[in-house]
């Protein structure tokens, strides 16, 4: 998606990819298959290229240490890409630069982290790998100290936080320039099943204008302070209070194009897969305002049936105003294997749009 | 282009490009370098395609019937390609299903076409080959006998047509697919400079919704009898007689996407491409409609400056809203090396925003 947003801009991409089968490496020009973790691979790679950009965020930090040290372009950066890449050093600097964050410290083992928990309000409490985790993986919903002994196993150090109790997620999603120019996209809400993301509606239905400001604002404050370049989603809890106060507190945060932002592709003047090039490519940004009143993204997940290319006619048949990016990937069970953006003036109708085409394309609904 | 707006359709592409430098070739994966003109390489590229399309009409007849008799399904096909390769055969079977056309017939010297002009209202007149012409190639305006002997030069059959004394120029474009299904874009103004397409408005300003339903049904109606599928794009005269009446004639048919339908990338729900690659495929069509109250394209030509990168950044800064769309193209003067796309409300601002940036990036203005 984003050497689709790369070829208008007139950029050349050349690809690093695990295998040839990777979605990306289907569609651009020219790929290397090789592996991410090994220096001599990403030296001989880095080699001729003006900048390097990531759609993931595992790329060693001792090898992106190395590439700079080579004099390589980075962007994002090793410094900024750390606080992606592990979840204890995002949350110290977080602490640091005072962003509302829900309670947490790392924890040693079971034991400390039902300390953690007694500290608090008890159990539950979620407990996280500080490293390797994304769509659920990674993250531990725990009951008890019983509970608890899963999170270890990996051998990673583990994040112990409070369990939230939100009213829902938002994601306040901008894109900044080694200039310093940045840009805010509109504050979204995401709706999660089973812990993968299922639909981003754009804006976030309800949300005062107060509380989107201090999402942009907080977003953009953390991409400055971490000197973040290119892309950044700052997942967001939205509380209410007894006293019927909202607040927003930092969940996660993502330094590449990133799902929440994958309404922006037909629902905004500049896709955040555009302002990623152009950041990381240190040209001027384009504009981030929405095109339509409401626009949404549900991915689309793979179902039972591998074939989908009936489903695919029906969708495309039903709704002429659909639009259907997949990803080349073969289907299998809760795979994400593409995404449907909707937009239009009625929410309602817009949302189930979105989600006919999903169900329909998935096979969990056949009419 | 074509690419681009494939691949959140899933579909691969595989390019047969005269030179690795073509546009398509700096970005299509999988590139075949060979020569168009000589079957045995389009045998052996086709082998494995589901459908051959084209983005240009001068792969030769005959190798396509020799691709259509191998099985090779080809979109359009050779019967209805034949019509956007020479000009007497769309003219006759224009005049046969009744289509509206400048007075025409084919002429064998300057003699006979001094016989045309004075069988009419005498010169000028207007003189093309009827194969290989594009961009004002392949097309003189001729005042006198003397001024036609340079058409006869190439040893291509010539088509004299009556010099149009037309109000503006319009484009008609739809895309068809086999089974039937059609969409129609608004119609648009097409603005031309020595004899190249320079500015096109969508819809075409002022036009009246009686004249935009005739062209549209025109073009919609040449597709069909001439069993199109894909993009049609049909290139109109609009006249405008004594009594203040308006009239269309038919300029040209392009079966491709084609430069004015450029617009629809960013105006239109859903891009000339992007039906064009649905088209060939069969897949249900998407909504033409458009998405902006008026959308603007003005083609970018190279200038005197080989290097328009300062100038990109300049016009990125000033217009955020900006839709660049560059070629990958060394730039030299005159040569048609991208366009930019700006929509919106207000005509005045739109048309002024796309003029400045093609101008700036040309080099003609530097401010």
């Amino acid at each position: 998606m984003t050497h689709e947003a790369g070829i208008p801009l007139g950029i050349k991409f050349k690809l690093l990819s695990d295998t040839p089968q990777d979605s990306a490496a289907q569609v651009v020009s020219e790929v290397v298959i090789g592996d991410y973790r090994d220096l001599d691979t990403l030296r001989d790679f880095a080699r001729g290229c003006d900048v390097i950009t990531f759609d993931h965020e595992h790329v060693p930090a001792e090898h992106l240490a190395a590439l700079e040290a080579d004099g390589i372009v980075v962007r994002p950066g090793r410094a900024a890409l750390a606080h992606a890449q592990d979840k204890g050093v995002m949350r110290a600097r977080l602490d640091e630069i005072g962003a509302p964050s829900p309670r947490h410290r790392l924890v040693a083992d079971p034991a400390d982290a039902a300390a953690f928990a007694a500290e608090g309000d008890g159990f539950p409490i979620i407990l996280k790998t500080v490293r390797g985790g994304y769509d659920g993986k990674g993250v531990w919903f725990v009951r008890s100290e019983a509970d608890a002994h899963d999170a270890f196993r990996a051998g990673v150090a583990v994040l112990a936080e409070e369990k939230v109790d939100f009213a829902r997620e938002l994601a306040a999603n901008i894109v900044r320039s080694p200039h310093g120019q940045a840009v805010a996209y509109p504050v979204v809400e995401s709706r999660q099943v089973d812990g993968v993301c299922d639909t981003v509606i754009a804006p976030a239905p309800g949300l005062s204008d107060e509380l989107a400001g201090q999402a942009q604002e907080l977003a953009l404050r953390i991409a400055k302070e971490l000197d973040v370049v290119g892309h950044l989603a700052v997942e967001l809890f939205e509380t209410v209070d007894a006293e019927g106060t909202h607040r927003i507190l930092v969940n996660e945060l993502a330094m590449r194009p990133h799902n929440s932002g994958h309404w922006t592709q037909d629902g905004a003047v500049t896709s955040q897969f555009a302002n990623h090039v152009r950041a990381v490519l240190d040209l001027p940004l384009g504009d981030p305002r929405p095109r339509a009143k409401w626009t949404v993204m549900c991915n689309v997940l793979g179902g039972d049936f591998p074939d989908m290319y009936s489903a695919y006619l029906h969708c495309m048949a039903r709704d002429p105003q659909l639009k259907i990016h997949m990803y080349g990937k073969d289907v299998k069970p809760g795979r994400k294997v593409g995404h449907v953006n909707t937009y239009g003036d009625d929410l309602d109708e817009v949302l189930e749009r979105a989600r006919h085409a999903a169900d329909y394309l998935r096979g969990t609904i056949v009419e």
